[in-house]
């Protein structure tokens, strides 16, 4: 208690620097921050973070969705419990169950494939490429065709970029104010290393996701694996592990309250740069809409689980990804109401307007760009039931797979594969292009290990539904007529429909027997209709509405490029500063400090959490089941046992973290580095009252959420008694085989 | 967001003050705390609090389970929203729920009786009496005769300290160590004049109940009346106000984090003196027996209620009593188990052994008190399942009602009364003296507002059932007999047997009935009896246990007389310091600072909630139902009307605050006073890790929660339209009765 009250005033103490610090930063834009790092006591030399390729920002990699980094000589990677999740299950059986039980290599030859598409990226170079991809563009050109030149261009600089067999991208930064060319090295053997069991990788489960106070123990290890020869290659058995050139040290000392942090990792995508128009969307329809879905669909995945253990363990990690963005949702929905953010996006879209109006040269270069900008959404707006239900049941039309079934997706990719292999390579769609082949394949493999045919026919049923209540003006007539549908009918009727639809399909389709699904993707538009598959013949039939829509997106596109641009142009003009760029799965570097928050009127969160809370949450089964094991070191911790990794001011181990850094999904796994540069510990998620953030941001309220390295050591060492990793880390120096326990 | 971290800041540099300060202060030890009081920052005469008839203490009052205070010459007393709950019930109906609207008369004759037994005392002497109670007793005579002396001379001179029209009672303090005698004016003419909404009064709920943060609005006023002459007499239309001779300033300032505040009222009972194997018996038996108690009667009352919206509004007081005490025994068991509270109990035991074996003086003083206490607990424990049924059937035996049903016990009352009546009043069973018998017909009238035919048969039927399975050695053998109950049948064949016996009772029974029940009340055993009435004929067969059990307990209270008194100054002596003798509702005084506290791991409670949390947590409906007109008010306040009780400092009016007061139930309506004297606000709750301190008291994290005197006032002000009582407290000097909205 005493030690808690300390911990409160550290953090009252601190209080006057609470505000939290906008800003994604591109590392190249870290040095020009230096006064202002410096003014929160940074030593450090700011530069060093431009640098990609040195100390630190050189052992920063994404996962692809997830963000993690090297942590030893050997290519072990450190990243959140929750991303490498596919993996276990992708590993697990039945008989054993490593999502619940975890796992631990404590030999190179016992480390595990994370399965197929599983992938490292190391970023080695970035180089802005804007006059290369937007300029000398002739202003005479209709927006279809301005998005045709930008394509083509962006699809020349990447296979150019990609001779040498990396992973290339060209990334637009301001909405398209600048591009950027971003190379990466494509690790693709990658295998499990060590992950803890559910009770410590995924303590509190969804009841704590997005909350604090927090107990979650969300790390795990990858090893990167490369061909004797040092070539990214697929997994095979003589492969050798990756030497990065650098790697973080694990802090056995951690961070506390008060102490500047770091962030490096790849957040994905935030829209603060959005129009109010786009934002009301957002809120008034977008994230309603997903919330309803998302909702429903659990509930439909929670009673399919019921079956059986193989069905319950087959749409698991599906249903984690609905329930983390429907939490994510609600907490957006919640923040924009109690911070009357839509109001406030209105009164900043009007201070830019009047700005704009209040000078004639800002007139000249920016007066049609907000009219344009709403009249396009408007636009838009007038389809989005049909096309956001065109999506639901055929997915980004790309390797991923959308929130319904995965069959019908799955047949749409082989249809669509057929029409574009024909093509010249620079000509075919971006997703389609020779590069993404083998990721095409895998995640075709892969959608086995989570397919079932109950849960997917359910979930087709619930979508094909939902188009059934279109309305009048937003049907889409080629599932009408393939299911029967007509405007106004009953809901009961419609699942009848449906019902007699989905017997049909999944009766007569060979597309869940995934060798005849791998066999398909190679072959040609006439092979494919020959195989009479029902489910690929209702891709087909969807498939007009599919393209017209993506040649409306392109248009859109290229409008985009036009206005968002210039748009951008001007909230930078207006603020004079200094702005990171919305997010954009690039790398990023994000600072801030420790530090608790006001929560809700008469509760305030501290900034750390420790082992003694663990032990109060646990129950023994469920979403707090910490293991036996833990408990008893728990226990033993406050009997007295000596641990390298106490903090004496809290008396105890630290487990979790708030901190002011701006973070967003795709930071899950980063390096949390401390003043010293070294891993204090990862990033994991962010309050319930930071989701609004991705919109507009709040320098109050919005905290990000760390596991602490300390917790990490302490449960390697006091827990799991992974020692070969603690050792590879430099953390337990001289291996003693003998000692008890570990 | 700036002013919370403002208070955030506030609160924890306060936070190397946090210890609670233990202690029910007796109002004569206050001037003994001088020292600590200036070390706290007390500027005033300590002296005051000495001197019960004068200011303050002279405002405080008792209602008889709440404490209040007089807040205007004209004898206004405030007091908490669930302290006037059976008032507000007396006078609702179906039509008109005063309960869920509230009431406020704005002129004398529009103030409502509060209904039969409803009572206000005003404590005018106290006077030690050890040695009038306990002095001189023969050590030869056995304990129950010693309980004989001891209850004759308490009932000589509360017979003689009564002959002026006082209501007397001498009171144990420390166990029987030493005795005081209390002399109370009994104010018998109470008047509702105002309470707000159950939208604010009961804001919150249940849910909320003993929660942190808390946005309750728990005050009413009642007005005291006498007869034109200044005596007290029952409820009369020509009765006068009553004119206190003191009377508290509600404070338009209140008080803020880290100020000193004193609670003066009247706590109803802490068991801190307990022995460990009391203490045992009451953690391991006694609380998982009520939790497991009320839960299943609150069920059966949430059934019964659906039946219509009249059986809800009778059984609401008594569900609303059930929960409360449900909560605070969870709370109870959850500390000890937390806090290991019965280890450091034990601890504490085996201390005062050796230290008492330590010394051959000590060792013949006290040696003999503990094996002695053990071994009479060991003895209460062999039967305590069969009398703790007992006493659910009968009650206690006197006017109040126990968690069963209302009719058994009124058949009790009655059939114990006529035993007592022909008696002389010395050799009375004390709450059968001729000074109790109104309230007992009270009781008896008032019972009916909540008596419901059905909820009474099915609470009945609910302890049958459990009497039915009492094990083999603890059988109530008259009621097996009466019900046909044998030991060891099925659960299901009780129920039948239970069934027969209720449909029998309440067939035949007259009880239901006012004036039936208040006529027999006067009767003789042989007239009652003659009446055939069953249940009356049940309660006279269970008697003989009764009285059995209650000769029992005499001696058992004859040797605690002899025994607790030395163990208590064992531990006073111990302890070698000034220490408050246990709650046994008498008037206290106790001190503290208003500070927030740590929750739990990671979470910290602060100190103030606001209006703002009011909004944050109004639903529309249920437990959260803020009224209409008062969330307009907020956004008014929050868009800037002026309101002279608004905090600078919080942006906002206080709502609730946490204090290190150490109270406990009974409390409940005690002014808080400022360091000025001033009412700033009312206790009207404890956290969660509170309820536990009745046992063994937490230094660390006991709060106490008070209502704001602020927001009281702008309540009054801003929603309730409460001018009159605003003028009365001196709030509103000038009645302008053309303003709008007032």
């Amino acid at each position: 208690m005493k030690t808690r009250l300390n911990l409160a005033l550290v953090f009252c103490l601190l209080s006057a620097a609470a505000r939290a610090d906008e800003g994604m930063w591109m590392p190249q834009q870290i040095p020009q921050l230096a006064e202002r790092l410096r003014a929160m006591g940074f030593r450090g030399e700011p530069q060093a973070f431009a640098d990609l390729t040195g100390q630190p920002m050189g052992a920063i990699v994404s996962l692809g969705g997830c963000s993690a980094s090297f942590v030893s000589p050997d290519g072990l990677i450190v990243t959140n419990h929750h991303c490498v999740q596919a993996a276990l299950q992708f590993n697990s059986t039945p008989q054993k169950n490593l999502m619940e039980d975890g796992f631990l290599a404590t030999a190179r030859d016992q480390e595990l494939t994370a399965g197929p598409g599983s992938r490292v990226y190391v970023t080695s170079s970035v180089v802005e490429v804007t006059g290369e991809i937007s300029g000398k563009i002739d202003p005479k050109l209709d927006d279809r065709a301005r998005h045709e030149v930008i394509e083509k261009r962006m699809k020349e600089r990447t296979a150019a970029c990609e001779k040498d067999g990396s992973r290339c991208r060209v990334a637009s930064f301001f909405d398209g104010l600048k591009y950027y060319e971003l190379a990466q090295m494509e690790i693709r053997d990658v295998r499990l290393v060590y992950a803890p069991s559910e009770g410590i990788g995924n303590f509190g489960g969804e009841t704590d996701n997005w909350q604090w106070p927090r107990h979650t123990g969300d790390w795990s290890f990858y090893r990167a694996y490369v061909s004797p020869a040092g070539k990214s290659v697929p997994y095979a058995k003589e492969n050798v592990p990756f030497k990065p050139k650098h790697w973080l040290k694990v802090s056995p000392e951690g961070a506390g309250p008060g102490d500047l942090v770091f962030v490096a990792g790849y957040p994905g995508k935030t829209q603060r740069f959005a129009t109010y128009a786009q934002t009301k969307e957002l809120y008034e329809w977008t994230f309603p809409r997903t919330v309803r879905r998302n909702t429903e669909l659990i509930a439909l995945l929670d009673e399919i689980g019921k079956k059986s253990k193989e069905t319950e363990l087959r749409v698991a990690t599906r249903k984690r990804g609905l329930n983390n963005t429907l939490t994510n949702r609600k907490g957006v929905v919640e923040g924009f109401k109690k911070g009357d953010l839509l109001g406030m996006k209105e009164v900043m879209e009007k201070d830019l307007a009047s700005w704009t109006a209040a000078d004639p040269q800002r007139r000249k270069k920016y007066g049609d760009v907000l009219p344009a900008l709403n009249a396009m959404q408007a636009g838009k707006e007038k389809t989005r039931d049909r096309d956001a239900t065109l999506y639901d049941l055929l997915g980004a039309g790309g390797p991923t797979m959308a929130g319904g079934s995965s069959l019908l997706p799955a047949a749409h990719t082989l249809y669509v594969m057929s029409l574009e292999r024909p093509k010249v390579d620079l000509d075919r769609e971006p997703e389609y292009q020779e590069r993404n082949w083998s990721r095409i394949r895998e995640a075709q493999d892969r959608m086995q290990r989570s397919y079932d045919p109950g849960a997917d026919r359910a979930l087709l049923k619930y979508i094909l539904v939902e188009a059934s209540k279109l309305p009048a003006g937003q049907r889409i007539e080629a599932l009408d007529k393939e299911a029967g549908f007509v405007s106004g009918m009953s809901e009961a009727d419609a699942g009848k429909k449906a019902d007699a639809l989905c017997d049909r399909l999944y009766a007569g389709t060979k597309l869940g027997d995934k060798a005849a699904r791998l066999q398909l993707l190679e072959k040609s538009t006439a092979e494919i209709l020959a195989a009479k598959d029902p489910m690929i013949d209702l891709a087909a039939a969807l498939d007009p509405l599919w393209q017209a829509n993506r040649e409306r997106a392109k248009t859109r596109e290229g409008a985009l490029e036009r206005l968002g641009a210039r748009y951008a142009e001007a909230v930078l003009e207006k603020s004079g500063g200094l702005t990171a760029p919305d997010a954009n799965s690039t790398l990023r570097v994000t600072y801030g400090r420790i530090l608790g928050v006001p929560a809700r009127d008469g509760l305030v969160f501290s900034p750390q959490t420790t082992l003694a809370g663990v032990a109060e949450k646990a129950t023994g089964s469920g979403e707090f089941n910490a293991p036996k094991k833990e408990l008893d070191a728990i226990a033993a911790q406050k009997a007295g046992k000596k641990t390298p990794y106490l903090d004496p001011k809290l008396g105890s181990v630290p487990v979790n973290f708030l901190s002011t850094v701006d973070t967003t999904g795709g930071n899950s796994g980063s390096a949390t580095l401390n003043a010293k540069g070294q891993l204090c510990g990862l990033l994991f998620d962010g309050t319930f009252d930071t989701v609004a953030s991705d919109y507009l941001y709040d320098t109050e309220k919005t905290r990000s959420i760390h596991v602490d390295s300390r917790y990490m050591l302490w449960a390697m060492s006091e827990v799991d008694g992974a020692t070969n990793i603690l050792q590879e880390i430099g953390e337990a120096p001289s291996l003693d085989v003998s000692a008890p326990g570990r």
